[in-house]
């Protein structure tokens, strides 16, 4: 393997970038995963693997699957540990980090046509929720999810590593914006989730089998417009004395009524 | 008030221990909560405030709630942007900072005897997951919080943020383990939220009036010694890939069962 020990290295560099950039993700169509066990996810779910970086001490600590990590990626590096930590996302880096092609998974979002239970993520900015949501998406089933274009990135690595490998596997489609989405799939009925006595509550709803749950921002929740879109209004019924659910506890919430 | 410039300022730099010392937090009984509204949730909950750093930019403004919270305040004091970054765990800092006292909450946790609903916590590391779990037990009026003395700290200044107040109104109380409590408690049941098939499903359990519902560990779950100690094993029924879900996650899902 080649060592790189210059961080102004071109593969460094570009991997400084996608770290950093949703733009030059979105450009190179590559992005950033972290750590042994996603790396290894990525390979076990078929992506694609540009480059892999690995520091000598992981490398000695977990050489068998690092190797089948390497076997899978186009290039592979050795990093000091100095050059890893201008690459890592994380506090306690593991040494391990594969830069991956981003997926096409429009094709695969063909499957909206024969129904399923889909999620709708408006506007969602904070890459801990949204790993979270994804994960917990794929956990129940979800047959995918639709995110706006003023989301976080999917591949934010914050949300790579959070999402525990869903985003290599969950269906997902980017739209402009969510009452266009719904007017092209008017099949699908829709619950925007509010915070309003007055709204359906979640615990009384029977889900149809093609349907989708539409979740908002943090702070602000779903547009007026994406709510007038929708056929269904839902809220969580809530007894205590907090105004609203943080977004993931929410949509976690949602998702195992919708599913089970 | 008074402008502090100088970050070699004792109250400055006690601040500044407090943001980042769990040790440092207990031995003083103090903590930080940081941003309008989480201090403005502070006054309102009757939290005694030990004293209050805004900027200049903040004091312009949002006067009027400053003010407020700065009568109840015993020191208030106004400091540089540069200062107050070194206080701040945040991005990009509201401008507004409390020192709090730590609040006694044990005789309130004498509830516990006269049952109800409660969550415990065994060893949960993240700051954000136990926030967010904060948060959505109030939402849903669990009676209140057991967390092992290895659960992140309470008054993490993350943990107060991602509560979003809960911290300032939740009973909690803090055990050495599970099972001791469980022994003292013996008129609670208790459900232990394990990975496993054979366990009770969450969606078929009758929650008792009195009960408590125990979550473990992010990468390891509860403890084999707190399993063998509850009076129940209950699992979330999952179809999709993943083999776990996010603690904060699980813990959303089980509260709303428990309680709904």
């Amino acid at each position: 393997m080649l060592k790189l020990t210059s961080k102004d290295n071109v593969n460094i560099k570009n991997a400084v970038k996608l770290k950093n950039g949703a733009k030059f993700r979105r450009r190179s169509g590559l992005f950033i995963a972290e750590g042994l066990r996603i790396c290894r996810d990525a390979v076990l779910s078929g992506a694609e693997i540009e480059s892999t970086f690995v520091t000598e001490d992981a490398l000695t600590k977990h050489r068998q699957i690092i190797e089948e990590i390497c076997e899978k990626s186009s290039n592979s590096f050795i990093v000091t540990d100095e050059i890893f930590r201008l690459l890592s996302d994380t506090q306690s880096p593991q040494g391990v980090l594969c830069v991956i092609k981003t997926l096409d998974k429009v094709t695969e979002f063909d499957t909206i046509k024969n129904g399923g239970k889909f999620l709708a993520l408006e506007n969602i900015q904070d890459p801990n929720n949204l790993g979270t949501v994804l994960r917990t998406a794929e956990a129940f089933g979800v047959d995918g999810v639709i995110l706006t274009e003023d989301c976080c990135d999917i591949y934010n690595p914050k949300v790579v590593r959070g999402s525990m490998g869903a985003v290599f596997r969950l269906p997902f489609v980017t739209v402009d914006g969510i009452p266009s989405f719904l007017a092209e799939n008017p099949g699908l009925e829709s619950f925007a989730a509010v915070v309003d006595g007055s709204a359906e509550k979640l615990d009384k709803i029977s889900f149809p089998q093609s349907c989708v749950a539409v979740i908002g921002n943090e702070g602000s929740g779903l547009r007026d417009s994406t709510v007038s879109a929708c056929s269904h209004r839902l809220t969580i019924p809530m007894r205590g004395r907090a105004e609203s659910l943080n977004a993931s506890a929410a949509a976690s919430i949602i998702i195992w009524e919708m599913i089970k």
